[in-house]
């Protein structure tokens, strides 16, 4: 069974999102645009769902329209914007760090006589908001800045920047696709988009909404759907569902963002300490909970999730959101930092401990593997001594199981880490400090299991010597 | 329960497309633009639906992109073929009764300074081949014509279209939503365009096809994805979903259209004389199997269509896929017949033959309801004398039912119609004569039931008098 690390990509449907779809299969499947009782039926099915988003994301029913992706959002969103403010002139800045459909955008803009910007941002991924204010000018007719960044997962600091574009007059549109659902999106937008099979909702869901009184004017030929500003057939269906499960995700966010939040951080600290010469990106405070990227040096990204797929684990890699050909990522570009090796690992809500932990007592063997017919000489990464860098969860295994867990794993420690094993087995307390001394490695003692994440019995310290 | 006669504007979800999309929602669920196990398990079956897709529709896969709806693929088909054919000029021809999305497409056009022809259809909604070829001119970048037409049935001379467009060396976008899957796509377009949830796929799945060597430049900033055609994320299930239905519904359309074709011939004939003041319109004879318009003097379309609701019918009116607002119909305008009172009946595959005569059976009181309060004293419309108007199935039914069915219903027919009443019930041979000589109607005679639909029993024929 493939543990699924890619979220970022898309989420796993949500299970409130697949039984919304299959009733409102039933109940709205009919047009809304009829006056017939199933047509009025999908019609309060779609105005229900439109409250529920706008509730979520801090909008006004009447502000939010719904598209086919998020990508569709980004581009009438940015076009509608720039073309709705054309007297104020051709001018469009957006990050260097911003989703391709964004730069796409961009590009078609200046290829169309357009003028861009492009605001930087520090090795971290993070825009800094006086350098994007310097940026803003009177001709400038939109702004574009991401919640968060979504290969590395660094939140952009949107709130400083919509208070200077609001100084200046212009409107800011905020990409939240990494970030809808998960966290609250900053008040301050003009134009905000995401998408739902981010959040767990299924795919053909995005969301565009338009703050009252932001001027918009359709880029496409318009029709009378979704207040003239997305041509085509409302698919009420997966609108109930994508608005049934960004609900209960909400509900869910505060709980699972802290664990999600706790097991990157256990990513990010362990990474460097178990893989010789790998730099984990991104800002390390300033972050989205469920997000990190590490690139390592001297491995081919592909070769790498080649590697991690046949070990069961489903990761992305650099660029991830523009192509399936692992073309450098224009964000890491941007970062400065390494974008060979790359590797994104995205926590899905509900994401298992162990698996973490199962990912990172493979991996080092993986990107060593890959590593070796180059024939380098790596130094072993250095473990502060006595850090402990593992817990083995042995609790109600009865002896000689702890301490067989405890000689399969400790392998995935460097020389200097320490391990600790919890366990309620009377056993323990002899066996592993025996083990300890037949194995040349040093008991360090025992501590109650609870203060390691046990909820009985004792913890005992083992420090890989050897 | 309702009775769903709105086929042509969203049809039920087919059964095979409801598994479809349960069984891809597990398995097709994934970026198919990963590389992972289930990533590319999702991008196998995106491949395999295109492939059925295209051998449905008479393309090649590598022609076919998915987009997300009907309007979408006639967008971007229009303007893609417009921005990439510009060379040859800025003139675009369509004939006037083609769906709103192309007339939009056109308004656009011509207020960036192109050029539009609108070639004219005769009173059946039927564009004429020479008059349409007449409008071709060397700097004509792009002509389209409908497969059929959505509100009146008519099917359009697409052959003889397109031949012409190939003499001139203009491409023809044919766009197919009515009857992809039905009917066969008449070959010779250059893009063609469709949508799922018109053949019972899901919303969300639209299809542009565009043949090898036609130019084309993406009026969007492009990406990756659907060929360069189509940004955003790709919607796998609801594909999945979308090509089982259309395999399923092409397999079941030989039987369906000629038993519809004969439910809409029913109601073609029958409307006119059960109405008083009534044009059916629409081609006749070159026409889609399950549509059927008609228009109503006197009558406001809105509340006509709030009666049929509430007396168990969801049809549509005149310019149905444009408007909630029910504005006149450019369609039925361009054809140059009455577009008050205006009903749409189009029937979903499955269709009952009782629903169809119930609604035949209630059509003339709400009809004479609506027009009540106008005092108007219309005259009656004329039945050909002793025409069969109704076939009353009481077959297993036994005495006193056949003749109180009889009496229920021969209301529905005018007078001088003709009611055949199928049974196998031995006492109706009696009883219907004697009842015929008791309410002053004329009993005609019996046949056998099998030469009016019946599988046993006998037909016992009664003219209706008075």
């Amino acid at each position: 069974m493939t543990v699924y690390f890619d979220a970022a990509s898309t989420a796993p449907l949500h299970p409130v999102a697949r039984q919304a779809l299959t009733a409102a299969l039933d109940e709205g499947w009919a047009d809304p645009a009829r006056l017939y009782r199933s047509g009025r039926q999908a019609r309060m099915l779609l105005d229900a769902a439109r409250e529920t988003v706008a509730a979520v994301l801090g909008a006004r029913a009447d502000e939010i329209s719904f598209t086919a992706s998020g990508t569709q959002s980004v581009q009438l969103g940015l076009l509608g914007a720039l073309a709705g403010n054309r007297r104020r002139g051709g001018h469009f800045v957006h990050s260097a760090v911003e989703h391709s459909s964004v730069l796409h955008v961009g590009e078609r803009h200046e290829a169309g006589g357009g003028e861009v910007s492009v605001a930087p941002v520090d090795r971290g991924g993070r825009a800094d908001p006086e350098a994007f204010a310097a940026l803003l000018r009177p001709d400038t007719a939109l702004a574009a800045l991401q919640s968060a960044n979504h290969e590395v997962g660094t939140v952009q600091p949107v709130d400083e920047v919509a208070a200077r574009c609001a100084e200046a007059g212009v409107p800011l549109l905020v990409d939240a696709a990494q970030s809808a659902g998960r966290t609250d999106v900053p008040a301050g937008w003009s134009l905000l988009t995401a998408s739902a099979h981010k959040w767990g909702g299924p795919a053909g869901v995005g969301v565009l909404a338009v703050r009252k009184g932001v001027r918009y004017a359709s880029p496409l030929p318009a029709d009378e759907r979704e207040g003239g500003r997305v041509p085509g057939y409302v698919n009420v269906p997966a609108i109930v569902a994508a608005a049934a499960s960004l609900r209960a995700v909400r509900a869910e966010a505060e709980r699972e963002n802290a664990r999600l939040h706790a097991l990157v951080e256990r990513i990010r600290t362990r990474v460097p300490q178990l893989v010789p010469e790998v730099e984990v990106v991104g800002d390390p405070v300033r972050r989205l909970p469920h997000i990190v990227t590490f690139s390592c040096l001297y491995v081919d990204g592909e070769v790498l999730l080649t590697e991690l797929d046949r070990a069961g684990f489903a990761v992305s890699s650099g660029s991830s959101c523009t192509s399936s050909t692992l073309t450098p990522s224009h964000v890491l570009a941007a970062m400065g930092v390494l974008t060979e090796g790359n590797v994104r690992v995205s926590l899905p809500y509900g994401t298992a401990e162990a698996d973490v932990e199962r990912f990172l007592a493979v991996l080092p063997g993986l990107v060593a593997g890959v590593r070796a017919p180059l024939g380098l000489d790596l130094p072993a990464p250095e473990a502060p001594a006595g850090e402990l860098l593992l817990v083995v969860d042995a609790l109600g295994k009865r002896c000689p199981l702890p301490v067989i867990e405890l000689a399969k794993r400790i392998g995935e420690v460097p020389p200097g880490g320490t391990v600790a094993v919890l366990s309620d087995d009377e056993a323990a307390r002899l066996d592993i400090p025996a083990w300890c001394g037949m194995r040349g490695q040093e008991y360090v003692g025992e501590a109650p299991a609870t203060e390691y994440g046990g909820d009985r019995g004792s913890a005992y310290l083992v420090l890989r010597r050897s």
